[in-house]
């Protein structure tokens, strides 16, 4: 085989990849949006079999060879054509060390185990969701087990959504964060609380998903690839960089929860959206980890979506779809309020400031749960005491407790690390890019195309043609969570006047 | 091989293949109904490879050896395994004589076509629509040619749709009915109209999706494996009997536009739900042929939908949800409201007597464009005349016209036949229901449960068991478009007391 020949050959798996992702991809949207609940048995049978057609495509010997071929002539590729051999080789060779059928039983497993959870959250019934539960741990464990046996099986985890981060990175960031975090937490509890509960008004659908289009206007973001859906659990889902959809969840007593969830998925789908032309459905296309994922989304979110000029920016908005619900709201009291700070029970509702707590609980139970330190069983009350612990709350049940998140029903274990670095990336990120952009600026004119474009130029468009770290280091210089910790200290010193 | 062997290679094909029409499915799904606009191009590209996938998929020695021994062996199969292999070889004979290249740039070219279909029925643009039109016409005629060099090209796509249905047929049969209808036409168009004004005043979107709920209620359909989106055309579409949806169009100042084309899809979705369930994900589940399907979404629009036994049992729904457009309606007014007669200009708005003509001009226009005696730039003077001829009204523009339906955009070219000849079936069908079940009861019931079951019995549950004019005859003896022609004689001469 000429190398010629190779490249032609991976050129014709990633066409074919490419459609089997989409395929899936579609599949998953359908069933989280619109599809009947009666649908899961067949979509659990057909994901299966693309899981098949995946697992045979990428351990092809005519693939493979190709792989070969251009392993050994790597220094006559380009530096895309580099990365993709280097990057198809090893999820090649993660690939080939699981057995095929346990790789399909696994997807048809998920599809149902993500049924299962929907209707166990709806119904506060973690018992129905446990043994799923349980058997996506140990199945992640076995896989770890066939693909890095001299690993940490979690470690494994990690770096499939991170990679080059360990167990001990983690430790040491999370130890940091508390220590600091902690303190400045307590501060804000023992100052006089914000009030937000004009809020909590009645909010009516139809206007909330007025506002998200316009936020979807503001945020720069190009429709003709670009929809929103509707899910119990906000996510963000691409099928390559022409077709990206976010989804929301509106609910009509509490503006603020749409409105956020909307922003940060935004920030996922821009990252998605703007991958550069060369990398269109191969491999290389798309964000290249969770962490720099998180990065963005929780850049746009809280960074950007919970300053005051961006409160003062969709303020008049707001008041001209809701001015019963937000007469006599000012500036500085919308800012407040969306910025009120109090330990709470959902992650995905908290504020910006206590956020990274809710991470380290899932963070600390994952641990254990692949160290085989406690079971499924054990999860619910080792969350529930996890959350006193750290919270200082108390679960009223696992609907607000352990069943919250979708992650693991989707056995997207190793995740919840990426909300917090990429949370501290932000921080770095802000500083950087203000040496280039007046950000302010930015935000006041109504369109977030100035940064948009700095993230493009120095993020976005390089796909996964950079390791994490290296991206990061590239753009930040080292990582250093203490620039995050005095971000957040000062903005919430100056919102409680502490 | 031996036969066992050979029927789990058979097995294993229709798994594949099964996954490959779901996903093909949820991406045309998808696209119709939530897509951004921009996705087109990726969507295509997705497409073309399903289909290069199940080109590969039926076209693979395994599977052919697989075919052939059983074919060896047909006397030890099973009737389901049997017409199982009769129908794979058929399908495989005619996907192998067309090459692999052309059936996949044929699939990107449909899913462009369909998406320039849409933006030009929006912006009355036929221009931008006639070279795809041409071109699948002319691919259409070449992979006819590939496959039945011998026959007349036409009939090759009529066969398609309705196996065993040939020009000559349909010439005779729309000689007859055209003969007999429009006889009666003239005589309803000579006597006084019925004022339907009130169906045309303003129906809030949120109500009717209230009506559809209920429709869906009495219609008597598990809602566990269906679900009801919007799109321009409605249409149906299943991934397997277990996830059926239908859509369908809501304009507000139309109550029966909706009403009707819910029912009428809702007919296509019991067919398709009512498999038995030795055919889950085969090669027979589902609808056999298209005349079959229309006979049952027909006999639900309009011979149950349209009587007024039917009328009178919705009527007070609609008076609830709408009371002051409905106020002071009568069963008889309503009645007569819905089966107002008058020649249009949009066939799926058409009323149930003139409805064939609309049919019959769209053959017409097929036959000479497979013939080859027009183009597609022809074909809106053409359609203009016709609809001037057969139903004495003026085409004011394209969009009205020749751009109304999706089907050809589609490539659905033979379909259109099927709707008047699954008219004609309906009418049989309800002699024949009448001896078994009280159908005025059944309806006016509230639940058509009486109704579904006699149809499920000995039609739906079949799938693809038997060639589609072998199951009407076992249902309902020979074909006799007299007792159509009858029924619609009897109906209309009452509805307009001629």
């Amino acid at each position: 085989m000429t190398v010629n020949e190779a490249l032609k050959q991976i050129e014709q798996f990633e066409n074919t990849n490419s459609a089997l992702n989409h395929a899936a991809g579609i599949l998953y949207y359908d069933g989280d949006t619109v599809a009947p609940e009666g649908s899961v048995e067949i979509r659990a049978l057909t994901l299966g079999e693309i899981s098949r057609m995946s697992y045979e495509l990428i351990t092809a010997p005519r693939f493979i060879e190709a792989l070969e071929v251009l392993n050994a002539n790597s220094d006559s590729l380009s530096e895309i054509d580099r990365r993709k051999v280097s990057e198809l080789y090893r999820e090649y060779d993660n690939t080939r060390k699981i057995p095929m059928q346990e790789m399909i039983d696994f997807q048809v497993h998920l599809t149902e185990s993500s049924s299962v959870w929907h209707k166990a959250k709806e119904n506060n019934d973690y018992a129905s969701f446990e043994p799923y539960l349980q058997k996506t741990f140990d199945t992640l464990k076995r896989f770890a087990s066939y693909t890095d046996p001299d690993k940490d099986p979690y470690e494994v985890c990690l770096d499939k959504y991170e990679r080059g981060l360990t167990v001990e990175k983690c430790d040491l960031f999370f130890a940091a964060l508390r220590e600091k975090l902690v303190p400045l937490i307590e501060r804000v509890c023992k100052a006089e609380q914000i009030d937000d509960s004009k809020l909590k008004l009645n909010y009516p659908k139809a206007q909330q998903e007025k506002f998200t289009d316009y936020l979807v206007d503001v945020m720069d973001i190009d429709r003709k690839h670009f929809g929103v859906g509707e899910t119990e659990h906000p996510f963000t889902i691409n099928f390559t960089s022409k077709d990206v959809r976010i989804t929301t969840h509106y609910y009509e007593d509490n503006l603020a929860s749409s409105l956020y969830s909307v922003v940060h998925e935004c920030g996922h789908a821009l990252y998605e959206l703007n991958s550069m032309p060369e990398l269109f459905r191969t491999t290389l296309e798309g964000g290249v980890s969770m962490a720099i994922h998180e990065s963005q989304s929780r850049f746009y979110e809280n960074i950007i979506g919970r300053s005051k000029i961006f409160c003062a920016l969709i303020l008049p908005f707001l008041k001209k779809e809701f001015p019963e619900q937000l007469s006599g709201v000012s500036e500085d009291e919308f800012y407040r309020m969306i910025n009120r700070s109090e330990p709470s029970l959902i992650r995905t509702e908290a504020d910006e400031l206590t956020y990274s707590l809710h991470v380290m609980v899932r963070y600390e139970l994952e641990k254990k749960m692949m160290a085989g330190e406690i079971t499924a069983k054990e999860l619910p009350a080792e969350w529930n005491r996890l959350y006193k612990e750290y919270l200082g709350v108390d679960v009223p049940d696992d609907k607000h407790g352990v069943l919250q998140d979708s992650h693991w029903s989707n056995a997207n274990i190793g995740y919840f690390p990426s909300y917090a670095l990429g949370s501290a990336y932000g921080a770095q990120l802000l500083e950087e890019m203000k040496k280039d952009v007046d950000v302010e600026a930015a935000v006041k004119s109504g369109k977030l195309t100035a940064i948009n474009d700095w993230l493009r130029e120095r993020i976005w468009k390089f796909g996964c043609l950079y390791d994490p770290t290296d991206l990061f280091n590239m753009v930040c210089g080292e990582f250093d969570p203490d620039v995050y910790v005095a971000y957040l200290d000062k903005k919430f010193s100056e919102v409680y006047g502490i």
